[in-house]
C-alpha cells in the first residue's frame, strides 16, 4: 500500500471521525491544558519518552498554568492521524517521526532521517545553527504548524537477516521490512519492500513472510525479539542515520501563548532531543553487550553493498527534486553534512579511533 | 606555576577582595535578579556565548521574575575566582570550564574533559543516563554547589607546531603550551609544558618562547591568529575530546529558588548544552575549510605517539586513584565509555565511514 495515498485517505477521515471525542483546550483561571497526540504506543520505549520528557518539562516549569497532556496513539486518534488531527486543530499538538508525513510532503523526511544523510549530532548542527530550523518553519507555515525537533533515536541499526548479505545481489528478491525513502532504496536493490506496522513484524519474520527487518537498535530491537529468531544482525545501516522526532504544535495555539510560553516550548524540545539521544545510545550500548552474550553474531554490509545503498539513496533523492522545497533543503543540507563532516571526522572520528585502538 | 597552588593561594583572597563590589541578590516586587560570573572573558567566542545561552533562556522563560546577569571574567571576580565567589556566596553562580578546579577537588576534571577520556556525546550519555549528573552532585555538595552541564567546545585539536611530529620523541624538550591533565600527560613525555592564559599565547608562540600550543578548534584557532605564525596543524588531540562547560550555582540560592525556577535552570543548562556543542562544530567545519584554503596543512599523529599519549594518560590518572571520590568516578566513567563507545562505533562510526567514502 503506498503511503501517501493511505495518509491522504485515511488520516484527514480518521481526524474528523475523531473530532467530536476531542474538548477544546481547557483555559480556566489562567490555566491551560494542551493535548500532544503521538505517533506512538503508550509506554513505547524511547520514542514515547521523548513526548513525554517534552511534556514533563513543560509541565514542571509552570506549576500548572500550562499542562501537556499527552496521549498515546488510538487513543484519540490512530497514529498515522496526528498531523491531520493538529492541522485541523482537533489536537494542539503532535508528536512523532516527520517522515510519516511526506505525503503532506516530501521534504519532511529530512527532519526525521534519509538514506545517506546526517547522523544525530550534523543534523543538530544544520537544524540549530543552519538553515535547519528555518526550512522546518518554512514547511509548517503551509500547514499551519509550528515545528520543533524534540527526540532522536540515533543511527538505527542495518537489521536483522535470515543470511548474510555477501553483496548487492543477496537484495534481490529479499522480502525486507523497511519504511520510508530508505525502503525505496532498497526498492531499487529489487528487494521486495514490506511496510508493515511494528505489530506485526515479528510474526512476519518468525513465520518467514519476510527475510529480515530493520527496527531501530538493539535496545528497542531485544525488547521486540528478533534475537529469538535469527542472530545475524547489522549494526550499521544507510537508512536512517539518526532519526529525529518532532513536534508540531498548531500554529495558532502556539502564537496564543505568551513569550514566556513560547520559550519554554522551545526550549523543552530542544532539551529532549538531546536528553532522547542520549537515552537510546546508553541504552543501546547495554543492549548490544547483552544481545552479544546471547550469540547474535554482529556483521557490517562489505563496501559492494553499501557503494549500492549510495548510487540507489541517490536516485530516490534525485526523483524528488523536481519539488522546489525539497531541492532547496536538499542543497542546503548536503552542504552543512559536508562541511560538519570533514571537522568531525578529522578531530572526533580520527581521536576515537586511536583511542579505541589503543585502549583495545 | 602549579594551577592548583594557583588557585588555592589566589582565588580565596580575589573572591575576598571582589565582595564589596557585590550586592546581594535583588529581591523587589517578586523579580530577582542572579549575578553569573564566567571564566570567560565577555564576548569570547563559544564558551561565553553558552553562558550568555543559559542566562538568555532563563531570563526569556521568566519575563523578569528571575533575570540572570552575565559577568565576563574581571567584571567583578577574575575567571579563576568565580568558584570561590560563588561557594563564598559573593555571586550566585558561575559558567566556566569544570577542570579549571581540580585544586579544589581532582574530579572536576571528569566534567569537562579528561586524557582519553569521553567524547562529547559520550559525555552526555554518562551524564543524563548513567552516573555523571548525580556525581557532579555530589562534587557539589562539598563546596555548597548545585551544578549543571551547561556547554561543550567538542572535541579540541591536537594544535599548531612549529614542526612536524614524527614519533613520541619528538615531544622531548618540546615547549608547548597545555593546561589540565594532558599537560601532566605530555610532561611525561618530556615536553616542557607551559599553562599560558590565552592572552599570552599568539605572542610566546610568534616569539619562539614555545614550540608548539593546543587551544579550542578550527573556529577560536583561527580567531587566536596561529595559522600567521605555522602552517602545521594536528586536528585530532587526546587531552580534552569532548570538554563541557558547567554552571555552578550557589546552592542555597539554588534552593530558594521555587520548584519551576530550579526546572527551568535545569533544562536552560542542558539545552545550552546541545547548543553550544553544535555552534562549536558548525563553525568548525567552515573555519577548517578556511584555514585549509589559507595554506594551513591539517596532520595526525602516528600510531607510535598515539600509544605514548595512551600511557601517559593512564600513569596521570593512576596517580589520582588514592582519592576515594576520584576512583569511584573515574570507574563508573571509563565503564560507561566502553559500552557507550562500543555501539556508536558499530552503528554511527561504521556509517559514516562508509558514507563518506561512497560520497568521496
Amino acid at each position: 500500500m503506498d503511503r501517501r495515498s493511505f495518509l491522504r485517505n485515511t488520516a484527514l477521515g480518521g481526524g474528523a471521525a475523531a473530532a467530536s471525542t476531542l474538548a477544546a483546550p481547557a483555559i480556566a483561571q489562567g490555566n491551560r491544558t494542551l493535548t500532544m497526540v503521538t505517533t506512538w504506543g503508550r509506554g513505547l520505549a524511547g520514542v514515547f519518552d521523548a513526548a513525554q520528557r517534552v511534556a514533563d518539562t513543560i509541565n514542571g516549569m509552570t506549576d500548572g498554568s500550562l499542562t501537556v497532556d499527552v496521549k498515546g496513539a488510538g487513543e484519540l486518534v490512530g497514529a498515522f492521524e496526528v498531523f491531520d488531527a493538529v492541522t485541523a486543530g482537533q489536537a494542539d499538538m503532535y508528536h512523532g517521526a516527520d517522515y510519516y508525513f511526506v505525503g503532506q510532503h516530501p521534504a519532511y523526511a529530512f527532519f526525521t532521517s534519509v538514506p545517506f544523510g546526517m547522523t544525530a549530532q550534523e543534523l543538530v548542527n544544520w537544524y540549530y545553527h543552519g538553515d535547519g530550523a528555518g526550512f522546518h518553519d518554512e514547511l509548517g507555515k503551509i500547514f499551519g504548524l509550528k515545528s520543533f525537533l524534540a527526540g532522536n533515536t540515533g543511527a538505527q541499526a542495518g537489521g536483522w537477516f535470515s543470511r548474510e548479505i555477501k553483496g548487492p545481489e543477496d537484495f534481490n528478491g529479499l522480502k525486507f521490512r523497511m519504511p520510508g525513502l530508505g525502503g525505496k532504496a532498497l526498492g531499487k536493490l529489487g528487494a521486495s519492500v514490506q511496510n508493515l506496522p511494528g505489530s506485526e513484524v515479528y510474526q512476519a519474520l518468525a513465520s518467514g513472510a519476510i527475510d529480515g527487518t530493520e527496527w531501530i537498535g538493539p535496545w528497542a530491537d531485544e525488547k521486540a525479539g528478533f534475537q529469538e529468531i535469527t542472530k545475524t544482525y547489522y549494526t550499521a545501516g544507510f537508512h536512517e542515520p539518526g532519526a529525529g522526532l518532532s513536534i508540531g504544535m498548531n500554529r495558532e495555539v502556539f502564537e496564543s501563548l505568551n513569550a514566556q510560553q513560547q520559550k519554554m516550548v522551545e526550549i523543552a524540545c530542544a532539551e529532549a532531543h538531546q536528553w532522547n539521544l542520549a537515552q537510546f545510545l546508553s541504552n543501546n550500548g547495554a543492549a548490544l553487550q547483552r544481545l552479544q552474550s546471547a550469540g547474535v553474531k554482529t556483521l557490517e554490509f562489505p563496501n559492494s553493498v553499501w557503494d549500492a545503498f549510495g548510487e540507489a539513496s541517490d536516485a530516490v533523492h534525485q526523483e524528488n527534486m523536481g519539488d522546489d522545497i525539497y531541492k532547496r533543503v536538499y542543497d542546503s543540507y548536503m552542504a552543512s553534512m559536508a562541511a560538519s563532516s570533514s571537522w568531525i571526522q578529522k578531530s572526533d572520528g580520527a581521536y576515537v579511533a586511536q583511542r579505541n585502538r589503543v585502549l583495545g
